[in-house]
């Protein structure tokens, strides 16, 4: 992988209700219902959004443009120990990519897809769209590890 | 969103059975049992690792290193109708990152996991690990659109 191959493009922009980072909350899910937020492509991508009605949920990937120096190992605030990042969903990661599973409501116009239980930040970067399977992003037995005690739903 | 912030470096290396596009299995879970797979972290990012036991899931992005130019509307070859890449899991998309929930059944060593049910191919660059969490991740009941009459598990 050379450093051309590993370059991103942003494909649109997230709309969400929040503006800084202490206003992200730490489980969207919590909000009742959660926030409508918009996610707009650019025009060169919308011909990919083709098909995408019927999908009820969808995984996007983001760029988490506040870049904050990746920290492998740090204690979260609600735990007891110190745990490596990747055993985590901090943002301070070596490549930081968002991901977030969005119930899809529909589009707003050609270009703009209406989501909730996203909690980026207002104006993050788009990545990517792709269709949630239940046949291989489903595994409702996983075992949580350390977050088990932490789980808020 | 500058180009500088939009880089990735990648953090390890993927290791599997399969040497050409050819050879990835359209469907991993169709293979009994998926094959094992090594995901080794170079060693910056093993300290990051810390905690990681415990959880029964992972999921993993990683770069779709053949790179082939995205197309935005094509006819898989499985389907009758044309389809845009957000409602695919083709790898030619827009930023080409992959993204697997795999199984994860432990460590070889200090910097490797074992895990399964991941069809990338081999010597694939490892971009991240997230811990797989059910009160997120996990949509039961998740319509799959115009894939669901080609679900295969």
């Amino acid at each position: 992988m050379d450093q051309a191959d590993a370059m991103l493009r942003p494909i649109g922009v997230i709309s969400t209700p929040f503006r800084t980072l202490d206003e992200c909350p730490r489980n969207i899910r919590q909000l009742d219902p959660p926030p409508l937020c918009r996610v707009r492509l650019d025009a060169a991508y919308v011909p990919g959004l083709l098909g995408i009605d019927g999908f009820s949920h969808l995984i996007l990937l983001y760029w988490l443009h506040r870049g904050r120096e990746p920290r492998m190992v740090f204690k979260p605030h609600f735990a007891t120990e110190e745990r490596g990042v990747f055993a985590t969903r901090s943002p301070a990661r070596p490549n930081p990519i968002g991901l977030a599973v969005v119930a899809f409501e529909g589009m707003e116009g050609a270009d703009t897809l209406l989501v909730r239980t996203l909690d980026c930040l207002d104006g993050t970067p788009l990545l990517d769209v792709k269709p949630y399977l239940v046949s291989v992003d489903c595994q409702p037995d996983a075992a949580m590890g350390w977050l088990a005690p932490h789980r808020t739903r």
